[in-house]
């Protein structure tokens, strides 16, 4: 795999030039630019800015969106800040504040907090804190994009051909640095000529199934067939589902996980049918220092969500609604963990620690 | 209860005086009017026709929805092709023509069905079809309406105080001759004084939760938070959810039951969480000719109501999807059926037939 490792520009050029995808997230001299996830499939729209806090602002409103992205998102907003404060080779208190700012955009997607961490550990003796910065956000989106690729080679290996997947929200190259994680393994399978049925949730209340993940798949030319969520049960047996693979927005280190509302919906249904049920995620995505899934926070959104679609709004005015973005799966319901570093089985909290550490 | 026995204007006065809520479909001289539901919540429109084929068009697109309701326009439309092919004391080849038609508007609530055969039986010597027809129509929706008042009173015998019920799509006064199924238990648990909360699917495709239940039980006073379908497992812990109830399409003799797609994802749900999931249905809904759910035929819709919403795209041109309108919860996944015969407890085999036949 050697030349998926040059480097984020070669990523990125294997990435596009191959399956016509747009990088997720890209560093342009000054400013960071994405394609804007909020108004795929029909626009496809690049912004970008020099703020952190437009940067903030993106996360917040979900136009970049999927954990391992918000965390290589986080990394570049800290290096704005950093160029924005005028910092020289220490943290100064509001740069501290900035980095707070950042890394409390979204509760619930550990990646902010770690990509924030890791920027906070970094030697700064003698260097530019925005340069240093940079440099470090550079590494994340090239180590991001890189553990995507390894975690679909990983993950190919549980794919038989033939192979009907189910999967839940979108994990593609939009959510990560590049490639996927759930969508990486399908991916990875469909590259090595598996034949293979993608089942495709649509995952309301925001529809990033279909409106993210068929279009990607639409894109790679993967076969798919576009569900709502309410019919999951129904096309498990209609298609014989073999596997469900969902990413991660947070893994405890007892294994739990949080991910897109529905996840756990679809981990119950698994186990009902006996279908092994796999989580794809990059080890950024573990949370060692979080127990148990009791102690996610779990981001609950405006009812506007619900209550709306596109500008179409769909129930009466000013009722009450309950809005979570994610949910919890316990780690009962977990057949393994696809992850760059191999495949995790049980007993969870055992081999997570000696994997991750 | 003889103060709603009392035919069909005394029912629907009680109903419309009581709840502010609109009859869910009207005889007019001599043509047949309903609300078209498929614009609710925002627009409350009336629509009426003299012509069977136009009701026909209103069952098929959904403007009048929910199985015993569909079973009512069902005998109206049968009424209304009996005087437009003008027979008189016995059923004409067309008119028999008709009737197949009718009946076959929507393939999988049995009500359609049951409506027509039950005309089909009437004793017509020495009477003009239409009249006998549409005199029964009239039996029907009365029949309806009570067996829902019905329904309520035996159903409000599970609901403790306190309880907070799940359920799904739209079970009201819309759906059936007035009052609902599944709707008019928790309207029986209300109006008894019990202080409950309702937790509402909102039902994609369609959104029969969010754009029906929740208007219905906003004009009923009744407490309930919205949730998008993928949420049911999160909101079943967050909330203790107590019981769930649904109402059913076509009921086969095993208790094998159709209902609206994911129902049996929230019937395995329940038992993941050991909450009871009960049917509330009336004996309309209940085909003792079908073995099993295996042997429901399950509608198709077309892919425009996933990858569309309102008028709103929400997913890339030309892909492939697959739109159940139903699903078949197992008999082992429900606990008990409200009809207004009584609660029809296990073994559901023989006591379906020991209550219906």
């Amino acid at each position: 795999m050697s030349k998926y490792l040059d480097g984020i520009v070669n990523s990125l050029s294997f990435q596009e030039s191959k399956t016509k995808l747009p990088p997720p997230i890209r560093w342009l001299g000054d400013k960071v630019e994405i394609i804007d996830q909020s108004l795929l499939p029909h626009t496809e729209k690049y912004i970008s800015s020099n703020n952190y806090r437009q940067v903030c602002e993106w996360i917040k409103s979900l136009r970049i969106r999927g954990a391992p992205a918000i965390g290589i998102a986080a990394a570049y907003a800290a290096a704005l800040a950093a160029f924005e404060l005028g910092c020289h080779d220490k943290i100064s208190p509001d740069l501290k504040l900035a980095l707070e700012e950042i890394a409390g955009a979204r509760p619930t997607a550990v990646n902010l907090k770690n990509a924030i961490d890791r920027l906070l550990k970094l030697d700064l003796k003698g260097k530019k804190v925005g340069e240093a910065f940079l440099s470090e956000a550079h590494k994340i989106l090239e180590e991001e994009t890189n553990a995507c690729i390894t975690i679909g080679q990983y993950g190919n290996l549980l794919v038989p051909d033939q192979a009907v997947i189910h999967t839940h929200c979108h994990t593609g190259g939009l959510a990560t640095g590049g490639y996927g994680t759930a969508l990486g393994v399908i991916r990875a399978a469909h590259e090595s000529g598996k034949k293979i049925l993608v089942v495709v949730d649509e995952t309301r209340p925001l529809l990033q199934g279909s409106r993210l993940t068929t279009w990607e798949l639409q894109k790679l030319g993967i076969k798919f067939k576009l569900i709502v969520d309410g019919a999951a049960g129904i096309a498990m047996r209609k298609f014989g589902v073999n596997m469900v693979i969902t990413g991660a927005d947070r893994i405890a280190s007892n294994g739990d996980t949080a991910n897109k509302v529905g996840t756990y919906n679809l981990s119950v249904l698994s186990k009902e049918h006996g279908i092994p049920f796999y989580i794809a995620a990059p080890s950024s995505s573990f949370d060692l220092s979080t127990p148990s899934g009791e102690k996610i926070p779990i981001e609950e959104r405006g009812a506007d969500e619900i209550v709306s679609f596109s500008k179409c709004k769909v129930a009466p005015d000013g009722i009450e609604t309950y809005s979570p973005a994610f949910d919890i799966t316990p780690a009962d319901n977990i057949t393994a963990f696809i992850t760059e570093r191999g495949i995790i089985k049980r007993p969870f909290s055992e081999n997570i620690k000696r994997m991750l550490q």
